[in-house]
């Protein structure tokens, strides 16, 4: 499912070499903003909250989607909400995000992603123009991405009781035959690639929001990855994991791929390609670029002895020319992403508790 | 797809029969309550804005779903959005609205309901005793209901920026061999069967939120109409149309069959069941119960020569034993429905412009 997975099978708060949750999660009584961060309080939320309501056994799996068989075919499903703030940023908007965010969700299953539906709920009082507007990138996107907007929804909420413009899309793919991509498949051994730079959507959003101003205009990365996955797996349909590290970054996307299959993750972190104004935004802010959001990107776990080929390939793609080995899959420290520093010294990836920047997505 | 279909193929006003809309709805400048409505204005905004922005053959379909080819496999897909006002309410809750609302979308193109998406949007604040109620809703109807929530989703936004719960829910299912059912297929000739009384839910909520009392308690007929159309298909396959007649009720059910497949329906005022709890609300309220919000029945297009059988299926079935044959298709006034008064007469049932009772699911 996408974004909010559980990170453990009991639901408890993650323990990982002595770092353990600050807050009594179980027992918040009200939601915060770090529910909707995709970190930890995210999970808290599936593990002991949603799950248990729903049971079944798609929603204990850990994917960017859900995978199943229908009719003889076996098809990846997922959905993404979207509020992020503002509906328009440098790169791309809500109607761009919503799209990409699903296909790539999609995609992250191996899928080729067919169809998506679109719920809109508009307050009351927004312009139509800006309605328009949202659903001509949402139409644009989806023709970019090879899918076709198949059915939709509008409600309309009261002036003060949303924000413009919220959007759901759900999507459908057709999983090749042969292809197995999921969290847990990931094996000591593989090589961790991710597809290029990180951090320009995070640190894209937060300028304009906040009116900052790094230097060079920083754009989000923001793109739909079925035709960067479809080159892959033209390689070689052995790929283990893949993941699109969005809310939390790649530390969450790394730290959640180490829960699920119990392996160690080791990154380094020089290898890690980090444009110089997302360093230089990131320093000025305090933040890592490592949990900074990308909504372009890719991270892959690859069986090592696919891994120049798959590299090759991605870097021959327009959406992977900047594609990296940043690190590999090990079988000590199962369950922590460690990162050796440009220093010589090692420090843990924790899982984040929320997100650094709410309604990033 | 989903009650915001095209009602005409050019996107104008609809004109019929010397009705025409009052108000410049192409220039509307800012989103009004009634655009999530259901009724004509959720049909401009559809199409003058989204089909336009969107493309694609799907959206310009009719159906309470879009029916598509994937992997071999024909399947239904759907989505909807869920702002119902209280949360829980007699007879049901968000929860209940959005697994059923979205199980019926599939099952009106006689499709079997198999995975949900559920996407939530929580505010801010919102206790999260009221979320896994909510949730706990949900699960219990996807199991009343024969369907798995396989993916899902959670935000957050800021307090003052949602209303507690948003829900939103995409399903698919897979369609039978030889089933073929759509608006645009009503005929001539063809009985018009509702499944039960209409207009409890509409007036289950009015009531509970107006805090209005109408002597016994009404409860909201929500439920999964699933099985009941696989009861319906083992009598034939060919049954014309289905609909659930939720916002703008029975008027707006209708009178999209009729403007899709430019066909004349005519109803008996007499024969449309209606409770006289439901009778006595309208009274005083001034409303039409034709208009008034179900979300537990669906009408159906049979064919004459299976209308006898297909109806004492229904009967046969808990959620169709109020079953009732209320009319007929018609060559004649083709694009609109008519209504014989118990009183002899004839009157024209319009399209609602929007919902009488915004945030009604």
């Amino acid at each position: 499912m996408a974004d909010t997975e559980t990170l453990t099978g009991t639901g408890g708060a993650p323990d990982i070499l002595g770092w353990s949750c600050p807050l009594p999660l179980r027992d918040h009584p009200r939601v915060v903003m770090g529910h909707g961060g995709g970190g930890v309080l995210s999970a808290e939320l599936v593990a002991n909250l949603f799950a248990p309501a729903y049971g079944g056994p798609l929603l204990a799996g850990l994917g960017d989607s859900a995978v199943l068989e229908l009719g003889g075919a076996t098809l990846a499903f997922s959905t993404d909400s979207y509020v992020v703030r503002p509906l328009f940023f440098p790169g791309g908007s809500i109607g761009d995000l919503a799209v990409n965010g699903t296909v790539n969700d999609l995609a992250m299953s191996g899928a080729r992603p067919a169809y998506l539906s679109c719920g809109f709920i508009l307050e009351e009082g927004v312009e139509t123009a800006v309605v328009a507007r949202v659903a001509h990138a949402l139409g644009a996107a989806a023709r970019a991405a090879g899918v076709e907007i198949a059915t939709g929804d509008t409600k309309v909420v009261e002036a003060g009781h949303g924000d413009g413009v919220y959007l759901n899309t759900a999507g459908i793919g057709l999983v090749p035959a042969g292809v197995d991509i999921r969290p847990q498949r990931a094996t000591p051994g593989d090589v961790v690639i991710v597809s290029g730079e990180i951090g320009l959507h995070g640190i894209a959003i937060m300028s304009v929001r906040e009116g900052l101003e790094f230097g060079v205009g920083i754009e989000s990365d923001c793109a739909a990855l079925a035709d960067l996955v479809a080159a892959m797996l033209a390689v070689t349909p052995d790929l283990h994991v893949l993941r699109d590290p969005t809310r939390g970054g790649l530390a969450a996307a790394l730290g959640e791929i180490a829960a699920a299959a119990q392996v160690g993750v080791v990154v380094s972190e020089r290898a890690v390609p980090v444009p110089p104004q997302v360093a230089n935004a990131c320093a000025v802010l305090g933040l890592d670029p490592l949990y900074v959001a990308n909504e372009g990107k890719l991270v892959a776990f690859v069986p090592r002895e696919h891994a120049d080929a798959v590299l090759a390939a991605m870097r021959a793609h327009p959406l992977g020319a900047r594609s990296a080995v940043i690190g590999e899959c090990v079988a000590e420290h199962p369950g922590t992403v460690v990162c050796r520093t440009p220093f010589g010294g090692t420090r843990v990836i924790d899982l984040p508790m929320g997100e650094q920047l709410p309604r990033i997505c």
